[in-house]
């Protein structure tokens, strides 16, 4: 006998293992293929628990943090990834994507619902502490698996160090010491060609 | 400028990109293709703190348990997946593990090294109320996805019900509602010829 609310619980988790098959731009470190939102979701989670000494906030809560680095990207089931470079696929993705939150979340008991549905309103905002740290992993990793790769969605999209550093210029606010590093590599990446100057 | 120390982190994170090539036995819900690790671990973190209420120890700590979920699969980079079937394949199962871990932990500096060492030996050990209760997830995650492929795994290596529950039946333990409900399943699947009786 399965109750009501394990149901819905049971629904979600299978639901969301659509976005293993949600493909980002990203390719992954040996540039054999692209990134897939779930793996894409583990390896940012990871970084925020081994990262949080680079936090400026020494309070950031890394449990939420954490929370919301796994299901950041699951309303891609629905809206599809949008790339970040992409001016005009941004312009209808807020629509898009409330409407894909409403579904998804919306599979889970009232209360799991809601908790999931403001954590992805509150990293999407980037206002709060843990927003902010939470999406300066989302912006890192992809720059390190560009860098591994060779110059991966750079040299593919023909994207700029300027459009890049536009992207991860909230780092320098949520952890100083990771922008650094994350410059000093864009600057590595033009010197070896990876990233167009 | 990067530190000794954020190298070895950095060294590390792009290391581990390696579990999105480590494939599993287990297919996806839709049964095109096999899970890889790095999937496998965020679904089962993910799982860890929906589910937290049916932990039989009201106290686990679900940071802990999330972590252990995330970095569980690590040592596969060198070791390989063991398919938790294949006994021939289990006997050297623990010395290629921890050759693996000596490797992979020891990239990072050594606080983070030992911590997540720790946390995997703890993990395997299925000792603590957090290893068992990672552990539930670890093996209820495959279960899910053979049911939703219509047997998956269970058809290809002709895997018998005992099999399976000699498998999980720890989570009775831990979560004794998660082990009713994986029971049940499991007598659907033979209800519907997914699994052998």
């Amino acid at each position: 006998m399965v109750n009501e609310r394990l149901k819905k619980q049971l629904d979600f988790i299978l639901e969301v293992d659509k976005t293993k098959n949600i493909f980002r731009r990203s390719l992954i470190h040996d540039g054999s293929r692209r990134e897939n939102d779930a793996e894409h979701s583990w390896h940012i989670a990871l970084m925020a628990f081994l990262f949080s000494e680079y936090s400026k906030d020494s309070d950031v809560d890394i449990l939420k943090v954490m929370k919301m680095c796994l299901i950041h990207d699951i309303i891609e089931i629905d809206a599809g990834d949008t790339f970040c470079y992409d001016e005009l696929g941004r312009l209808d993705k807020l629509e898009r994507e409330q409407k894909a939150a409403d579904r998804i979340f919306g599979l889970l008991p009232d209360d799991q619902g809601k908790e999931l549905r403001e954590l992805w309103e509150e990293f999407d905002a980037m206002e709060t502490p843990e927003a902010k740290y939470a999406a300066a992993f989302d912006r890192l990793e992809p720059i390190l698996l560009n860098y591994a790769n060779k110059g991966g969605t750079w040299q593919e999209y023909n994207i700029k160090k300027s459009q890049v550093l536009e992207r991860i210029n909230h780092i320098s606010d949520s952890a100083p010491e990771l922008y650094e590093f994350a410059v000093s590599l864009l600057d590595k990446a033009i010197e070896q060609g990876y990233l167009p100057e």
